[in-house]
Formats: C-alpha cells, structure tokens, sequence
C-alpha cells in the first residue's frame, strides 16, 4: 500500500496526543497528516516532526483526500462524521464506544483477531480500554485451554476518563495534603487518596457500562459467545495505567509453569511474575509501555481448572492509541 | 462480671492509639488502664478521659492483676508475653496473626461467631482485617444461601502495615508532586499514585500470606471447612479503609432484592447501593467508622448462583481495634 494521507481526529485529547507520540516514535508512514479537533482548538499550532501544523475545525468537509483517520473525540462526535468520513474513501479507526458491538464493525485487537480487519467496511472498532488490557494476556490461555468464565476486578487509572480527570487527581491530592476540600468537576466523587465504582452509568441490572463493556466485547473479539464474563470496575487514584485482578476457569488444565512459558512468548505480553522478590505488575511500570505486564500467576485451587493472576497496562497507549495505530498498520500491510 | 483491670500492649501503634479511641467513645468500663510498649517508648505521656497515663515497657511482669489485655505489637511480641499473659489469669485479645489457626484459641468476628468466645483458654484471636471486611457482609448471605465460593480481589490501605505506611503515603505523595523521587522506607514499592501486590511473604503456590489468611480465617470463622476462597490481594495509595471487590456462588439462589434485604439489617452492616446516584462504597466514607459499607450488589449471571458486590470498611477500626474491643464486651457480658 502507498503511504496513507492521515487525519487524527481529537487530537487535543489525551489519546489524540499519544497518537502523535506513537506516529513519531513508530515512525508510521504517511504521506500527509492533518489535525482535527473541535472549534475550541482550531488554529492552535502542534509541533510534529519538526515541523508545525495548524489544528483544523473537524468537519465532514475535512476528509476529502484522506486515507485514514484515527479518531478519539467522543461518542458522539464520531456518529456525526463518520459518514462523511466513510463517504471520502477513509478507513476510520474509532476509539469510541459508538459502533464497537456493530455487526459489521470489526472489533479489533490485533494480537488477537487481526484478521477481522479485512471485513471492514469503512469503520474498524477500537476496543474499550480496559477490554484490551484484559483480554491481551488472556488470549494466549484461551487459545490453549479454551477460557469458560472470566472474573474481573479492575483497578482503573485517571486517564480513562482523560487529560483534565488525570488534572484533578494532581489537584485534588494537593488540596487535600494541603488541608483544603477537594474540588470535583470530572469525576462525581473524591479521587485523591480514595477510589470509587467506575462513574459509567449503572444499568438495569445493576452492572455499569465500563462492566458491560468487558463482558460484551470478550465475546466479539474471542468469537466466543459463550465464554461468561463478570466484571466489578473500580476507578483509583493512578494517572495512566489499568491493572486488573483476573480470575478464570478453563476447560482444560493448564498448569501455572504452562501458563507462564505461553504468556512469556506472547506478543503484547510482558512476563513480570518473581515470587522471590515480591516484584509484580504495577501501574508506574506499566505507564509509558507498549506490553500489558502479567504476573501473580497462580493456581486457582477454589474452582475447576482456574488460575489467577494480575495485569497492568498503559491505558492510553495499549488501551487505545497504540492499539488502534497497530490496526492502522495491520490494515497496511493487507 | 466487675469491670476489668485493662491492659493494652503496643499502645503506641496505629491500632493501639485506637483501642484508646475506642475505649473513651464506648465508654468502656475498667477498673484501672495500662498502657504498655516497647522500652523506646517507655516513660512518654499519654492523655486518656483527662488523665495522664505514663507508658510503661511491656515485660512478663506487666500483668499482674490484669483482667484484659489488648494487644497489638506484632506477633513476636505476642508470643513472648502470651504465656505471663494466661499464667497472671488475664484474657488476651490479641490483633496478630500468631496464634490466629491455633485449634484452642477461638478466631472471633462477634457478629459471626461470638459464641466460640466461651471455649477461650486465655485467648481469643481477632482475624486478619481484610478478612473481617470481607466475611461480616458475607455471613448474613451464608447463613440465607450457604457460600461455596468466593472471589475476593482486595483494595487495601496503607494503614495496614501501620501508622509509619501511612506517613509513608503521604511523604511519598508530596516528593512526586514536586518531582522528586519517591523514598521508600516500609514497602518495596512505591505507593503514592501506584498500587502493587500486598506486601507480604509468597509461599510456595504463589499466594501471599495476606491471601493465605483470607482462605484460612474464612473456614474457621465460618465453621465451615468446605468454603473455598481465592484471593488476589493489593495495595492502593488511601490511607485507612480496605475495599474489596467480592464474587461468591451460594448453594441456594439469592435475589438482589433479597440480599438487600438480609444486608439492611445486618449488624455491622451498612447499605451504600444508589445505583441512581451512582453512589456505593469508598474508603473515604468509611473511614472512622463502624460498619462495612457494602454494595454494588448484583446477580453475577456468569456462575449459579452467583452475585457480585463492593465493600468498604475501616482497617483500623472494624479491621483491628473495633473488633477486638467487641469480643472483649461479649467477654464481659459472659
């Protein structure tokens, strides 16, 4: 394929600015790339590869001429263009929820189920962030000894919210080391210094959508409907990577010696599992890298063929702008 | 019973200062007040209902004519003054883990199991906080539904390696907000904006002793030697309440509605499940107080019988101090 005329769109944000990160540092190839966000921030300048470029008012004028459009601007936003989007001949890799359970959007996450990419017709699904993180680890024991049901507690950073909540978990810890009360604007609770179920709205069933989520879009990217999901997602005070406690049920034994060889050589996965020096995944090791860490691998003594284990991962980068530019790059190479 | 001549061992720790918290907010009866730490501490001031206390250093000899003794400075300390504890007739309630899965010695939640008070032979164990956190809001829905299985990822606060963790967060906290690196004295790691596996010793299967004691506690506090547990326990950067992110599979289906109902009068027990308002259990909440905050609680449709729900409660009260203060009044009532 010949080098692909890229727009970002939302490129303000916290997964807007990690796109120009990973461009540059993936040294991604494009013929052109053009920067799209709101009015708010049309005219302002981006300095991009040593050169500037001026940010752009997103429109469905601004596709004209363009290849491939990541974009990470809201739901809502991405319902309203991408037609025009779609309409110019882009492929539209979306990092919102707003077509990811559609059935004739791909789903993808490309250690996974790279080849879903082909089936697009237009629009390919960024996975939700904490879905990606989980399910990077999980795949490779799914493959080898078929996942049943999946327990997830999460342990979700600031930034899944965005640049401005990861803003308030600085300010509002230094408010309250200072004595002062914490002032809430993105989040609806304290997050300094505390933690609360994830401030999605709560379902019928109880469930929030971060949890629905999890449970739906497993299934898709597994082509499993029948694996059984139950998540409890929970917001604390770290800036930028999820971890998550993850309990499974197999269908066949697979021993933790086993697990830890077939997650050791898998891609997207970094082993950190050392009993000996107590030295697991953690969220500041996390931060900034491309691997989902995994360790705490132990049998699940409690159920049949279970094992559990503990993940962190870089929720901006492999919870979404990493992830959506290796679909980018998958889609390239054909 | 007289009231008793009260002793407490290890005054000068985070438990310890609440056991004085506790007795003075109670209004617990006692004929005399002892106050007992290490010799470094010996000699020092302590202000309780207006009167002033000198510490003194716990030796053999400490117990003469003492009724109860409070403890809570490490299981070494226990050990060694547990035999001039009995021999000198007095009960010792003790907060550590040393005799804990000791067969004669009673491991008490008084709402669960305040009967086992009575086969005491000089000592009633108080259980490991997270598993107090955990089994309080769990034993209502045993008792309805039998509990075969429960899932616990935990959420745990500084306070539970002590006071010098807590100072330790907020140090921590303040170096990173002004650049400067974290210094690490009580854990491995660095808690301020990050989380890590609880820091305690992994045995040979790979759970630490933090989960060992959640799985064994549970069947012996419980009276049930068939309850399977399995535990992926954390450490988050709040200060003083544990959270825990609970799944369990009862023998018998339970309804949401009903569940509800059995934890709205649960002692010990609050209910905080506002789907509406998106408001259910934070350790800021409960903090300083009594009761577990509980909630989130939803049919978990991914196992029989499941149901998945949150908790919050306080380390240092209802996870030490508190519970320990209330076996020593059923003790009292006899």
């Amino acid at each position: 394929m010949k080098k692909p005329h890229v727009a970002i769109l939302g490129v303000t944000g916290a997964v807007g600015q990690e796109f120009l990160t990973l461009l540059a540092e993936r040294k991604f190839p494009m013929a052109s790339l053009k920067l799209l966000a709101s009015v708010r921030s049309a005219g302002k300048s981006v300095s991009f590869g040593g050169r500037d470029y001026v940010i752009e008012e997103a429109t469905p004028d601004s596709f004209r001429g363009v290849d491939l459009v990541l974009s990470s601007a809201g739901s809502k936003i991405s319902r309203q263009l991408s037609g025009a989007i779609v309409k110019a001949g882009a492929l539209m890799v979306d990092n919102t929820s707003a077509f990811r359970m559609e059935p004739d959007v791909p789903l993808v996450v490309p250690e996974i189920n790279a080849k879903d990419i082909r089936k697009h017709r237009g629009i390919i699904a960024n996975p939700n962030c904490s879905t990606i993180i989980m399910l990077v680890p999980l795949w490779p024991l799914h493959r080898a000894g078929k996942i049943r049901r999946i327990v997830a507690a999460t342990y979700q950073a600031a930034s899944g919210a965005g640049a401005k909540a990861m803003q308030e978990l600085e300010d509002q810890t230094r408010d309250v080391l200072a004595g002062r009360p914490a002032r809430k604007e993105v989040f609806p609770h304290q997050i300094a210094f505390n933690l609360f179920s994830h401030n999605s709205a709560i379902k019928e069933d109880g469930y929030c959508e971060e949890e629905i989520k999890m449970m739906k879009e497993t299934r898709k990217i597994f082509h499993d409907d029948k694996i059984r999901v139950v998540a409890t997602t929970v917001r604390v005070p770290v800036y930028r990577a999820h971890s998550e406690a993850l309990f499974i049920e197999l269908s066949k034994k697979i021993s933790v010696e086993k697990a830890r060889r077939l997650l050791a050589k898998a891609p997207g996965v970094k082993l950190v599992d050392d009993r000996e020096k107590n030295y697991f995944p953690m969220p500041i090791d996390a931060s900034h890298h491309d691997d989902i860490l995994t360790g705490r691998i132990r049998e699940d003594k409690s159920t049949r063929n279970g094992l559990a284990l503990f993940v962190s991962g870089d929720q901006i980068r492999k919870g979404a702008a990493l992830n959506a530019i290796q679909i980018a790059e998958c889609w390239m190479k054909g």
